[in-house]
């Protein structure tokens, strides 16, 4: 058994607990919803038990490719044990197809499919409203080395083979997520979570969305559309 | 004599207009100021003038150095003879101490000497507010190749190991500024102007501000900004 000692962080989404063991730390999802960096805030009813449980399948399905996460196991309904990381204050985001700033920013056609997969690099800083950078401001803000972000973007991308094909196979298209990864006795691993709420997630036929958009754009059936991810994530394996 | 023929573009600093010779444009000077992407418009006395003056000084001291550039010579006050570039749509923006948006981004102080230059690339599109984007995005939107990246990216730096010094030669230091690139028969040379519109220059020994940030944010004595440096760089040659 597995014992939560203080509190580290509580979050937006999570809280973050440390343990009898100095190398772990207990994620705890909660339901609470935020959009636009805190500007709308609210809640989607079991959406800490779904976003647990699929974060918990696919970092497992990473795992089983070779990708390094910080998962140890799935405690209970909205607990997840892992390593606790010295996290990298850099939200690593990868692109398979046009939604979202990219539309906003650059005047792409939200469902254009791109030629190759974007990754960018986000100052993880609330006050900041996490602004976009490069690499050489990383380097400068001293959140990471180069060969650190070589890294980060190295791995983005394979975790972007793994997970598309995952998605497509349960009538998914994965058009794009978050990533946070952390340091662990000299190893980088993927940290965080993988859900809905950091993933833009539409059905293969209609594009109908089944993702935070859903909360962030007033588009109805968000519980409904968290739980049809989870099932297809989970039930149809 | 080269004869101006019909105008190809009128931009916020200066006109370009074609000429006799398919190879060749006039870029005329104004002395029309703006900043914040249009948001504050004036004039600055003589701006042209002084701009066009340092811009030929300054693109002849890169050619000297091994950087190809558009110009071909100085034709008048205001007119440059300029090699007609197809324009890459990519504002290159070299710093080598915080001001401007890395401070108000990413929280730099202001004057912080950066360890390395850091280089940046904007989307030079003004309906977009010109955004900042990474490699992928240039691609991605089009804009230029990963090599043609890679070759603003070099040339910029070269750029700015030669500019740094000349300016401090002259009791300057070269804070930041903004380069435009273009295509020319296969071959990328520097294009556009660099002048104290494009450039952060502040006095060595005072860090007074003498460029276009006096016009941006009211601090007065423009025209005399303009015209130190102007003084420092071609009078005491
Ligand atoms: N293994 C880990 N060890 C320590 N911290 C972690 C780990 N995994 C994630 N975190 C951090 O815990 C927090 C998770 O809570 P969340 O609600 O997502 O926070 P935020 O509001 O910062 O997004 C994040 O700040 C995340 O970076
Ligand atoms: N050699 C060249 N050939 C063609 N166009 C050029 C050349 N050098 C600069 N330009 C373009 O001419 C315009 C110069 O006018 P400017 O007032 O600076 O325009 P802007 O409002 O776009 O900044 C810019 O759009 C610049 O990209
Ligand atoms: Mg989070
Ligand atoms: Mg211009």
């Amino acid at each position: 058994m597995m014992n939560k000692t203080t509190q580290l962080y509580e979050g937006k989404a999570k809280k973050v607990f440390l343990t009898d063991d100095s190398d772990l730390v207990i994620q705890e999802f909660k339901d609470d919803a935020t959009a636009f960096n805190n500007k709308k805030k609210g809640s989607i009813a079991d959406k800490g038990v779904v976003n647990n449980a699929i974060s918990c399948k696919l970092f497992t399905l990473l795992e089983e490719n070779g990708i390094r996460t910080h998962l140890v196991e799935k405690l209970s309904e909205r607990e997840m044990l892992c390593r606790y990381l010295d996290i990298i204050k850099v939200e690593v985001v990868v692109r398979n197809i046009a939604a979202g700033s990219l539309v906003k920013r650059y005047g792409f056609a939200e469902g254009t499919l791109l030629e190759q997969p974007i990754v960018e690099l986000y100052l993880k800083n609330d006050d900041l409203d996490d602004p976009l950078m490069n690499d050489a401001h990383a380097v400068a803000l001293g959140v990471a080395t180069y060969e650190e972000i070589a890294v980060l973007k190295n791995r983005a991308e394979a975790i972007n083979l793994v997970l598309r094909r995952f998605f497509a196979d349960r009538k998914l298209k994965l058009v794009d997520f978050k990533l946070e990864f952390g340091r662990n006795k000299g190893t980088i691993l993927l940290g965080d979570e993988i859900s809905p709420d950091t993933c833009r997630l539409w059905d293969l036929d209609t594009n109908e969305k089944l993702d935070k958009d859903r909360f962030r754009f007033d588009l109805g059936g968000v519980e409904d559309a968290y739980s049809e991810v989870q099932r297809r994530v989970l039930d149809l394996d």
